[in-house]
């Protein structure tokens, strides 16, 4: 198998598509619209899993699990909800199987059926919403702060491994609080914890803000969202955050009694992340030779080749670099040394960078004898000679180095790609050649901006958080606009 | 609520069920035999989890994420795994459903009916050797040490929270070898790591050993398992190995070229456990007070409750302990200082035991006076005034103390519950009137062990690996039997 990938420049979603199955990321499962995440892909979901739970918790979070089927019915519940959710999702209609006697075939047993359907989550408000009802009775059992890590399912017909599929991972936290002044403050918080840990680990720069109301989470009042900006000037939406006010209280009747003794309908508040993010991750950082990953989210940080013609030469290697393997893992870097001597160098070394290995170092007889070791950095490809003296601070040093420009050449390539556009011409030139962020007037309503999406694909990221109120008219329409808000054609 | 359980003696299986609630480890769910499971229990399950990923790491595997969804077809490939899988579990037809125009409800479309139905996965091997099938074509794609952890479904008619329910979390290890004995060892390894897992994480002694053929795993050719004993003289099966043969290789057409260019059929393990681990770890330990907890898996392992009159007295108390909660903090214990003004301390002291937190501390003013604080143990409801100082040592080295003396507790318990019987007469009498395991022959064949099972309702739970050979008769037919094999009645 070549592990040659097709340019970014030639296509960018085949591109795409090759680095995630050369990078061992995850594949297409025989199953319509459902992956497998490979181990490597994996890897890096634990490690952002990880950091994001240890983030959760630092907030006061506690994590838990509701059942993945919920009754058809509770979709009802909930009217916008019910329009938003409801629709393409997976169906169970039966709970058994049999053999047929005469094919001897597995069928499904028709004896078997469900009286009431059930849905395959494709987000749980409503069957928590049902369960908080149980949990919540006085202002003393809030707020409720859980978060639960879950497979999901939304039937999808266009699926691209990440970024779209039918069942994908993610965490959805479920708050609920006894004050709206409080609920919108943990929306607005978990919104910050999604953007450090975007631009903190990710080394993926974001911009915070609020959803127009066509794109709007399904049942909430306002939907937070970080957007960040992929290599080919399409932006994606990474996190949400959403204020439910007091909708899926009142749809499941979940009061709680004041401390003055009166009764009164729960806040609520959900957010997630999901498997998503990887895609973003690939689409921020990644090359023409493959995979590049910030240091703090790599599985493998360092990778040690040694280079070796006679098994002499390996065992004077191994000497030299096994003492250096267990310094850097005392200090927590992950390392393999890589000795398998079913692979060549070379081999290997396409390897690593496929699969996006912030540093690789090698060493081979002449090293040895000079006391120096090559060292590659993936983000740059640069290679230089460095002393052995030393090098786990190098080595340790780099990776910080490398975990910080990674941020500022996303943040760089951003920013040059965030356009101000003051005429349509200008807006549709923009849109349709140069790609990127826009920024422009509109007029506020939803039949606008259904429209320039209809005739241009852009659609109204965000209403940036830290926007600077300006009189202005729409891009479109030219009414009286407030505000610029945020377009870009998307993933 | 009366946080006043059942007691064991009374009705064990009430008592479970009120500990399980009051102890806020999980509840029912609407949603017909899927449990809720609450916070504190889920942090149980993360203490699990966390240890067991661990250990499997440390072993050499890596984990990765299969479809939730498995083919109807995929079920029939494999014969003996048809009977023992495909029948009682989820079946999805449709994936989409829309809203009746003229009742307003929400229904199924039944112009998107699935051309093949989809099973909700019971167990994975059916499609993860599907996709091995893609991942292996030499030697050098050997061995593949995979881990997944996820949900799985089989539908269940009469369930019970942790021990019995349709949804369950559990870990599903599938590996890949080259050679029959690498996949025996390496089926025989991760039984080793769960019973070292059972043993010095749950201080729960468990007997290693292997499943007669009626009760093995619908595939296998070889089913380990770790049998623990429960206080009401039941016996739970905690974990199973399976070595796999070459069944799923050749039912999924799975073959590598070996060294010498010949091609082979992949032999195959798999391995799980399951949240009804937190059911053995309850029924192992709890008391009539509530739930009992290993310091090692006790998602809180310290409370501290200062006891004060005045908002005066809080201040010195809070001066006087943040400085030690600090200090455990420094040493990885998990404390939580409860300075609640909305509880009483009888309420805190009972909320604590109920939950099984290993170690309460309580401090009021006589103690400050005194520099003494009262210090209770959760297993043995001792409670001590100490010296404040060098308090957190002797809290640090009391957990060390808590979990050998409750794996020590519950190994004795075992032990005077495992009876010998030699005649038919005592076999039935142990079974009915004293419970526990009993060592008896067995002349080898299903039809033996399933009268016995009809008669006593006991079942071979395992013949154990260090068994010695003894040649006897068997307990029911007089038939000649090699060694003595292991029955009790089982959850
Ligand atoms: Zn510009
Ligand atoms: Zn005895």
């Amino acid at each position: 198998m070549s592990k040659k990938l097709t340019t970014r420049e030639d296509n960018y979603s085949n591109w795409y598509n090759e680095l995630v199955g050369k990078a061992d990321l995850a594949e297409h499962s025989e199953v319509r619209g459902c992956m497998v995440i490979k181990p490597h892909g994996f890897a890096i979901w634990e490690k952002m899993q990880r950091s994001l739970d240890d983030m959760f918790k630092e907030t006061g979070h506690v994590n838990a699990y509701f059942p993945i089927f919920i009754p058809k019915s509770y979709f009802s519940k909930e009217a916008s909800h019910v329009e938003g959710f409801a629709k393409e999702c997976a169906v169970v209609t039966h709970y058994r199987l049999k053999t047929d006697p005469e094919t001897g075939e597995v069928v499904v047993d028709e004896t078997a059926k469900l009286e009431e359907e059930l849905i395959v989550r494709p987000t749980s408000e409503t069957i928590i919403w049902n369960t908080y009802k149980g949990w919540i009775q006085s202002y003393r059992d809030l707020p409720i702060l859980v978060n639960q890590w879950a497979n999901v399912v939304r039937w999808e017909m266009r699926t691209r491994l990440f970024l779209r599929t039918a069942e994908f991972l993610w965490q959805e936290g479920h708050t609920a609080h006894a004050t709206k002044q409080e609920a919108i403050s943990e929306a607005e918080q978990m919104l910050d914890v999604y953007a450090t840990f975007a631009e903190e680990w990710m080394a993926m720069p974001v911009i915070k803000g609020v959803k127009t109301e066509s794109e709007r989470f399904a049942g909430a009042l306002d939907t937070y969202c970080i957007e960040a900006l992929m290599q080919d000037g399409k932006a994606l939406q990474a996190g949400t955050s959403h204020f439910l006010g007091q909708n899926f209280a009142k749809a499941f009747d979940v009061k709680y009694v004041n401390k003055e003794g009166k009764e009164e309908y729960v806040w609520a508040t959900s957010w997630g992340v999901s498997t998503r993010l990887i895609g973003g991750l690939i689409m921020t950082h990644s090359d023409d030779n493959g995979l590049v990953l910030p240091p703090k989210l790599a599985p493998i940080q360092v990778a040690i080749v040694p280079i070796y013609r006679s098994m002499e030469q390996l065992e004077q290697l191994q000497d030299k670099l096994k003492p250096l393997v267990a310094e850097l893992k005392k200090r927590k870097i992950s390392v393999v040394f890589d000795d398998d001597d079913n692979r060549k160098p070379g081999w290997k070394f396409a390897e690593y960078e496929m699969k996006g290995v912030p540093i690789r170092l090698a060493m081979g007889p002449r090293d040895l004898e000079n006391n120096t070791i090559e060292l590659a950095r993936r983000d740059t490809l640069e290679k230089t000679n460095v002393s052995f003296e030393n090098v786990a601070d190098t080595v340790e040093g780099l990776l910080e180095t490398i975990q910080s420009d990674m941020l500022a050449k996303a943040r760089a390539y951003r920013d040059s790609n965030m356009h101000n556009a003051d005429t349509w011409e200008e807006f549709t030139d923009i849109i349709a050649n140069k790609g990127g962020f826009v920024s422009a007037h509109w007029d506020g309503t939803s039949e606008t901006e259904e429209q320039i999406k209809q005739k241009t694909k852009a659609t109204i990221r965000c209403i940036p958080l830290e926007n600077k109120k300006e009189s202005g008219k729409c891009i479109l329409t030219g009414n009286p606009s407030e505000q610029r808000v945020l377009f870009a054609k998307a993933y």
